[in-house]
């Protein structure tokens, strides 16, 4: 099997193959759009392929930009990966019931996603972070093997070093709009599980960033089917560049002193904290024999720890620190 | 209580303090005099010494030094802390006998240490880290309270950027030299805890440096009472400058380029990654409310982290990373 074949849904071995399909499709038809649209943004830089087969099933296309005009460093990974479902997964997935209603049976699973990080070099330009992914569980019902679980997850959430109220509000009120094309209640929703998730706790609780939207285990139901969250992944994942370009866009040629860069590698530090510390999806990958390079390729660039580095009281820094610690309700409170 | 009770012994709430006096001296003792050595190896920095007090109980002294001649950032911190044993202590306890043959008390617990890291600015200076620290539990036997169990462990270790064999035996035979007059097995046996621990097992399971000695969980039996436990930690902890300064100043004038910087950064990345992925000290620290700054003064000061670097095959780099992949007897093997 080559990497084609998987990005095909050529997996002979999974029942089932048509939800796949499309979501594999749509996945990958996004990454070719996000990776033109910042290399066209950056206007120096290309991204570099890297392609990577798991020896116990699937790959990924990890895509690396590095040294540009405008971009330091980003990735826009993406990857198609199965397997058997192993005993440190099933540790996992223990509150899954699936996995407990199939306990004597052996399960397979299914993966596809789309990761992406980006690093500006100017610090007045925000990082982002983005990642939509679908996760199916087979089991055999009356002898036939069949999918007997499937989730849909992602969000995307900004990491700025300086606090524009105007960026915040563009970021939040995009994703409002996609939101509520979809289920007027998902945007509160979804916004408050990305405040109460990228946090770094050991940290009184920091934010790493001003948040976006983050949903996880959304299973199809009688009113929200397999082709509702399958069109609401591809719509948040086609707003990520009407989200985030036009911030870069009116950030980049801000002049900024080495004090701003400064600031820029410390507050990198903690998104280094979060990802090492506390992010599930980095230390899932990590233990389980992931893609090191892929997984870390969110690490940023260069970066600053000092001990007990506090911004001035008062500060465009403490600005920044201050939503941090107490996220704000962009759109409505505006 | 002051942070000076607690360096003092002066627990009313805990019983048996001999031991623990000692400890505590001895520990505040080799604080001193491993930062008046550190300083007048850099000639330019002095330590900065920041009391903190425990709300549980306790506290510390960290002592943090920057921007030196020599040192770039680096540590050296100790503790008294205390109190009940909570919930999260025994499930990180729980394979402990003493726990589970008094799990129908409220246990208490005491520990102290001094930790240490450094991190010089000359990439051919290597980074060294070096831990010891003893652990006391509490509890009722005939209604009276007493210690039911005491534990000493601690090491140290070197990371360098480029690879002197003289240096990694002197280090060793230091240590080595330390070990022989406790117990001819320790050294062998501590070389290779020590290998086993520091390692970044989602990078192949490099080693984050070329190790030292590591030793845990080490409890006072008929053969080797308290008072070897704690000679044995003081032996090493005295150890610390003879091991480690001959080795800074025979590199710390070695002139270097900006791709040695570059290597350092890189490899300073590696150390945060087994830092925050691995490290159980700092992780029990980050999610037990410990004290954040204390413990992540051990991160670098400035780090790189580059999607796929890899040395030059045959380069001194390269060199480095063989070593840090298969640990080699420094001192039987040369």
């Amino acid at each position: 099997m080559t990497i084609e074949d998987f990005y095909h849904n050529e997996i002979t071995t999974l029942p089932d193959s048509k939800t796949r399909g499309a979501w594999i499709k749509m996945i990958s038809t996004l990454q070719n759009h996000i990776c033109a649209a910042l290399e066209a943004t950056d206007g120096k830089s290309k991204f570099q392929e890297d392609q990577w087969i798991r020896e116990e099933g699937g790959g990924g296309k990890t895509r690396v930009i590095a040294n540009g005009n405008v971009f330091e460093k980003g990735g826009v990974n993406t990857s198609v990966v199965f397997g058997d479902v192993t005993e440190a997964m099933k540790s996992q997935l223990k509150s899954n019931a699936s996995v407990q209603a199939y306990s004597d049976q052996q399960l397979k699973w299914f993966a596809c996603g789309i990761s992406i990080v980006i690093h500006p070099s100017n610090p007045f330009v925000p990082t982002v972070h983005c990642n939509y992914r679908m996760f199916e569980l087979y089991g055999k019902v009356d002898g036939n093997e069949t999918v007997i679980d499937r989730w849909f997850g992602g969000g995307t959430d900004l990491t700025p070093y300086y606090l524009f109220e105007e960026d915040a509000f563009h970021f939040h009120s995009t994703y409002k709009k996609v939101c509520d094309g979809f289920d007027k209640d998902f945007y509160k929703k979804f916004k408050e599980e990305c405040d109460g998730y990228f946090v770094n706790h050991h940290r009184d609780h920091e934010r790493r960033g001003i948040g976006g939207i983050f949903y996880d285990h959304q299973r199809p139901s009688v009113s929200k089917e397999i082709s509702f969250w399958m069109d609401f992944g591809k719509a948040c994942g086609d707003t990520f560049t009407t989200a985030y370009l036009p911030i870069v866009e009116q950030r980049k040629n801000t002049s900024y002193s080495s004090e701003n860069k400064y600031w820029q590698e410390i507050r990198r530090g903690r998104y280094v904290e979060f990802n090492l510390v506390h992010d599930r999806g980095t230390l899932f990958g990590l233990k389980t024999n992931g893609r090191t390079e892929s997984i870390l390729m969110s690490l940023p660039p260069t970066v600053r720890f000092d001990y007990e580095h506090h911004p001035q009281p008062g500060s465009e820094e403490a600005k920044l620190v201050e939503v941090l610690l107490k996220p704000k309700d962009w759109v409505e409170g505006r």
